[in-house]
């Protein structure tokens, strides 16, 4: 891998690895007690298993971007990046579409199923899980952008 | 592309034309009457977003596998199928994350939130909407293999 290809690759992992660890500590921390009628309750994202798997799946992504950056420029493992990347892209993407579409149902529910809303009763959890869900989708972009830039090395074999 | 490699790559896209197609039929198709107390209602895809996702993802990605089997085995176009079916592979998962999601509370409820499962009313709707996912996650892995052999190819160009 050439230096300066190595450089642009290491700036796009240090971007995934700031957007997987802010959308895992986000969705981690999102928690908050309401009252409703007399009971009172608190909604966390673990009582979510869509929310708890889109925390795992970010927390070992940002995991997997912290070790790949010790790799040395010169390592043959690099050509092999492409595999793992393409894993954790999938992942990534799982546990985004996966939480979006449970965060809808809180957000809207759903009258044909009977399932009410609950962001009315919990907005800063709603606003929580929303910021995570964005930095989760900046980091599908960003892995998106370093498999692109893999295959476009691969399909112009002179810039590897 | 060698003439064996493009047989592979038929056999393996004729694979995942008919795990789509059957996915997006067996979704489409997915509807049951019920009565519950005194009220009668009839339970389909389309009350559902994420259903309705999967059932788009699945058709689109059937037109796509289709029109790519006609592609000539000596066309250069070969070399760029790998973002494309990078892109199908993307949206497949998140559609069916998406769905495995919303079917999960489906099948479950989800107590913290107040959703109660909705299968014992509607089983039948249920067993079309897991067989529908069944079919979606076989057209993921096929089209992971799709994926893996391209980059296999790349890392050893002998065999393009």
């Amino acid at each position: 891998m050439s230096k300066m290809k190595w450089v642009f690759s290491l700036v796009l992992r240090i971007l995934a690895l700031g957007a997987t660890v802010s959308a895992a500590i986000v969705m981690g921390t999102s928690r908050e007690k309401a009252s409703f009628l007399s009971l009172s309750f608190e909604a966390k994202f673990s009582d979510i298993p869509s929310f708890k798997y889109f925390v795992i799946v970010e927390a070992v992504a940002s995991l997997y971007c912290f070790l790949v950056m010790f790799l040395p420029a010169r390592s043959s493992l690099w050509r092999f990046t492409i595999i793992s990347d393409l894993i954790f892209t999938m992942l990534l993407t799982s546990s985004i579409a996966a939480a979006l579409a449970v965060a809808q149902v809180g957000k809207y529910g759903n009258s044909h199923a009977g399932w009410l809303p609950i962001c009315g009763q919990v907005p800063r959890y709603c606003d929580h899980v929303s910021g995570a869900l964005g930095a989760g989708f900046a980091a599908v972009v960003i892995f998106l952008a370093i498999l692109l830039s893999a295959i476009y090395s691969f399909l112009n074999p002179r810039l590897i």
